[in-house]
Order: structure tokens, then C-alpha cells, then sequence
């Protein structure tokens, strides 16, 4: 998988590591990230041997979202500019957040718009101490893109999803941890190890259960109980049938560490 | 827009604030309250000036929700009797809720019954310290209604949402808070000075990504995915042609505060 | 109501108690259970006389899931296993789940996987302090099933359920409780008589309007708002005139304490 101008990607041992990679212009939401992350998402989709991804950031800050300056001279037409941005990055999120494997993401300084509906679709949040997560929309009179109310829907519920938009909250790393955007804080000196460290671990793990799992969760809210039920009976008799599987329980009553392969 | 007997409705420069205007009675949800509701809705929908409203109650309690004083007598044919009432109630509700503009509400004293549902559904709740919220549905034999399983989930979560109800539980202010009821507790005297602050704050601010916002937000928890995001473009491609839209990306480069006027 | 080898039933006065009753073996989750649980939660809601349930389990733990000794043997041939095991148990889980009464769990020591599946999609989940709560799915390379991906988003919401079961997570009393899996955390001693009262308190309360707002509850999440209004009026229309309706509003407003009788 290639890097591209805006996403520094790296493959090790089934974990793809991808770094927002314009630390100077802030990591910013433009065309050319849109595209950039439509290309590495369906370059992840393709990966047989990917297993977890890290997605983190160049620079003192995670992202500023939508860039400013590109879209102050072009402010009385910016219809069209919407829609070919979004119909890149959009492709590329939908992908993204359905990728099969664990996402961990590894968040500093100050994440906001379109930067703070990327990580909130990641399955775990990491941030440091100091960061600040921001949704920015409607000080700019913008509504909410980037699946911004999907994602900070399942993490924070709808009402308070909503608030956080609505009044353009700025939230310290303790108040988002309590909002639910933020799995877990740590010192801003170990951020990046610490995410490593797990995204290793993940990329160690039983890939196709998780897989299924954030498959099954990611519908779990609108569908019927029987139905889901069913999804999941018949989704674990699969899963069940993988070599990790048979390891695991294997492991579990031999009582040794298993050794997962991924498959 | 004119007032009601039980609701005053007055307008201040695109802020509508809508009082509960029967203190003597508790505010009470009755089948007058019913038809004014539902009509001070409808004003509020046909009204093209209008940019935020404030909900707040005269006297020492938000509501005490169903008028126990009217069910008494009628007790042995009720069916009726909740069917005319919600009919009115109801759409008055579905109206208001979908309203195109911020709603924030404040709450002092007791919040029972169907006012619990009423201000659950606003976009910011603010509550005196000293406020206490109840759910009286199950004490009376009742399953719950005025919308209460829908914004009452939004808030709290479904499993929450329902012991809430289930267990006829009375929270304080800060329980309150913790369990999503509430956004904001405040001083009780500070309480009617800051939201309208607030309501006013957001009456000046971009109405149209506002209520695209609102929108967007109340069909999130249900939607899939990517009808989500490809709603969230086409939605930010209008708003950003608005007024509004160009003006706070202006004021952002310019660095200095944005005007909107809510087109 | 009859017992069966792995659940033991009573029934007091409208109240039925099931009891997990295999605490040398950890209360598993296999064939035998999925059988007798299917069989049981039938015989519930043919059960005209049933007003509550309280869940519980014999021995030092609610249940470690899923029977491994069993699966270790057959780790070659699973899917048959699983879809066998599933069809009995996810019957009767949405069953159980949708039983028209209040639910009450108490839970003790361990409970894992499945048991934790089970006792998220109780109404009231009481849990000693020292009892700690794990999703053990990944660490057998299993995706999630026994209704997990349902009930614990009912709980913790989607990526806080998410990351319980993609990490397998281990909580202890009150972690859970903060993360929305436990309602109330008591000292373990009086674990079983705290959920014992609750339960007999449920059971004489009104029935109907119980059964009637966990029925709303539990589609509210992925209903439209209007459709769930007029579900809301027309089933309190039926829900007043029930006796317990009646007796409600009478006993509020003649000061007394309601003598429900379930209908």
C-alpha cells in the first residue's frame, strides 16, 4: 500500500499505520486529503494480510478539519466544492469504518470539525492530557458532515451529540473521556507508545471475530432483537470454525497463551 | 404569534419564549394544554422570522404533567379521554421537536410526568440546583406517553431511560445531569438570567446549519451509515451557499467575531 | 412452572424466581442450559398469572458463559454445535427479553460472555460490590453473541459496548455501573434480599403498564418519532382503562398508598 501526499502509510507484521502527515498546515480536511483518504481506505480493503490499523498524526495537533483557507476565496461558491470534497472523503470514511479489522487512534492537541468525526468512528480513542477535541460546524455556519452524526451518535448518544454541535463545544481530554469520544487518557508523553502498544496487540489478536464483532455492533442499533440475534448465531458458527477459534479455546483450557494467526 | 391561556408566547428579535403560564395549577398537562400546544406549535413553524426559542414556566415548578384533578372524576372512561388529549398533544410535540431552530429550556421545581418528556426533548435543558425530575407514569398505572420513550432514550439511553420510568425514579438536579436528563445545573437564582442568555446567544446565531444540524441528528441513531454521510454532504453543500455559512468563514480568516443573520 | 437441571423455578405470589442452578460447574452456558432456558421462558409467558421475575444464581458466581470443557473436545466441528446451541437459546432469550413484566438480576462473583448477554437485557441489574462483569468472546477468537450486540448497546451504547467486547474488557462493580451495565451496586451480603424486594415490589405494581412501556422502550431506539407517539397514545388509551389505572389516580388523589392487582 502507497503512501500518498497527505497519509504517510507503513505496513508491520498486519498493522497498517497511517499518519496524517501535513503537520505544518495543521492536518487539514482539503480535495487533496479527500482523495488521499478514499485511496488508503480502499488500499486497506484490499489488504489481505492487514490485521489492525493505527491512525495517528504528525505535529504538535491531530487535525484542524476543513481548511480555512482554501475555502475563504472560494466562499460565494462553495456548493460545488462540497460536494467533490465529501464524495471522496466520504467513499473513503465509509471504508474506512467498515474495514474488518480493530482501529485504534492516537489523538493530540486539537482535533476539530472533520478531524473529531474521523476519530470518533475509530473503535478505540486514545487521547493525551492536554488535548482538546472541538466541533467547530456551526461557528462557521456549517452543519455537520464527515458522518459526524453517526459517529459522535454512537459514542455520546443523540441529545448530547447533538449539544456538542449545536454549541460548538470545545471539550477537554477528561470531559470527552466522561462524553464518551475518548476511550482512555494518558500522559501526552505516552501517547503514541501506549496506541502502538495496543494497535500491536489488536494486530495480534483473533481478526476475523473482531471483524464480525464490529460488523455486528455497527448495526446493532436499528435492527430488530430477533433478527440480530440470528445474525449473531449464525455469524459465530462461522467464526467458530477459523483456526484462531479452535486456538483460543485451546489455549483458554490448556491454560497457555494463544497464539493467534488472523485467520 | 399569540399567546394562550395556558402558554404566553412572546417574540424578542427571532427568539420565541414560551411560558407555561398556569403556575397556580402546577402547569399542568390537561386537554387545553393539549390545544394550545399544539397551536403555539404551528405558530412557531409559520413563523419565517423565527431563530430560537426559550421554554420556561411561571411559578415554582416546570410541570407537574398530567392534571390528576381531571382524570379523577373521568376515571372509568378514560381511553377517550387520552386519545383526544394526545391527539392535540401529540402533534404539537412531533411540531415542536422538529422545529428548524435551536430549543433550549429551563426547569425549576418539580419536572414530572409529561413535562419530563416535554423538556427531554429540547436541545439544552437547563436546571436550577434545586430541581427535582420524576417520572410519575408507573405510581399511577400509566405506560408512558408525550413522547417520553423516544426523547428519554435520547438522553439517557434505552436501558436507562427505561428504569427511569419503570421505577417511577425522582432525581435531583445533579442525578440528573449525570444521567444525561439535564445539560446544565445552575444557581436557582441564575437560573431564568442564563438560558436566556443562551437562547439568545443562539437566536444570533446560524439558524439554517442549526436546524440541518437538528435534522441530521434526529435520524442518526436509525439510519445506516452511508445514507447518513451522503445526506451530511448534500445537506453542508446547501448551507454552505448561505449567508450565514460565508460569513463565519470570513470572520474566522478575518479573525473577528461573525455576524450571522440567519439565512 | 417447572424447574429443569440447570434452572430452578418458584413461584411466590405472581413473582417466579429463576435460579441458575449448576454452581459446582459455574452456571455454564451449553446445550443442556439453551434447552432448559428455551423451555423455561416459554413456560413464563404462558404463565397468565405472572407479574415479575427475579433472576438469580446459586453459588459464588452468576455465570462463566459458554462451557469450554465442552468445546475443547469438538473444537474441530463447531459451527453444528453453535447453530444447535443457539437456536434454543436465542429463542428463548427473545422470549425472555420480551416477556411482558419487570425483570429484576441479581449477579454475584463472575459473569461472563453469555451471562453478561443475559443479565444486560434485564430491566434492574443488581450486582454485589466485589462482582466483576467480563466479555470473554475475544480471548476464545469468538465473535459476540447470546444477544450482546443488543443488549449492551441498550446499556453502554454502541462503541462503549464495542470496545467491552473487542478488548475484553474485565469490570469490577462499579466500573460497570458507570459504564451503564449495573444499575445498582450493593454490598454483597445483601445482594439477594435487595433484588428479592425489588422484585416483590415490581410484582405488586401495575403489570400492565410495566409490560407496556418495556414493549415501547424496546423499539423506540430505531422508531420514527411520529409513529412512536401514536403508539404511546394509543396504547395509554388501552393501558387506562385497565384497574390498576383507576386505582392509580384514585389512591394519588385520595392520599393513599394503590393497591395494584395487575390488570
Amino acid at each position: 500500500m502507497n503512501s500518498t501526499d497527505s497519509i504517510r502509510v507503513e505496513m508491520q507484521d498486519g498493522l497498517a499505520i497511517l499518519s496524517l502527515a501535513q503537520p505544518a498546515r495543521g492536518n487539514p480536511f482539503d480535495g487533496q486529503f479527500a482523495r488521499d483518504f478514499k485511496q488508503v481506505a480502499a488500499g486497506l480493503l484490499d489488504s489481505d494480510k492487514l490485521r489492525a490499523v493505527l491512525l495517528r498524526a504528525d505535529g504538535a495537533n491531530f487535525s484542524f478539519g476543513g481548511d480555512l483557507k482554501v475555502f475563504y476565496p472560494a466562499r460565494d461558491q462553495l456548493p460545488p466544492l462540497v460536494r467533490e470534497w465529501t464524495s471522496d472523503l466520504h467513499m473513503g470514511l465509509q471504508r474506512f469504518w467498515r474495514l474488518p479489522v480493530p482501529v485504534v487512534t492516537a489523538v493530540q492537541g486539537f482535533a476539530m470539525g472533520g478531524g473529531v468525526a474521523l476519530l470518533a468512528g475509530c473503535d478505540v480513542v486514545m487521547a493525551g492530557a492536554s488535548t482538546r477535541i472541538g466541533s467547530a460546524f456551526a461557528q462557521l455556519g456549517f452543519s455537520c458532515d464527515s458522518g459526524s452524526s453517526v459517529t459522535l451518535t454512537s459514542r455520546m448518544g443523540m441529545a448530547r451529540a447533538r449539544r456538542f454541535v449545536l454549541l460548538a463545544e470545545m471539550l477537554d481530554s477528561e470531559e470527552a473521556m466522561r462524553a464518551g469520544l475518548v476511550d482512555k487518557v494518558v500522559a501526552d508523553a505516552q501517547l503514541q507508545d501506549e496506541a502502538l502498544a495496543l494497535a500491536r496487540k489488536l494486530a495480534a489478536g483473533p481478526t476475523v471475530a473482531y471483524g464480525e464483532t464490529k460488523r455486528l455492533f455497527m448495526q446493532a442499533g436499528a435492527a430488530q432483537l430477533e433478527a440480530q440475534l440470528e445474525d449473531e448465531a449464525l455469524t459465530l458458527a462461522r467464526v467458530s470454525a477459523t483456526a484462531d477459534a479452535q486456538e483460543g479455546i485451546a489455549a483458554q483450557v490448556e491454560k497457555r497463551k494463544p497464539a493467534f494467526q488472523g485467520r
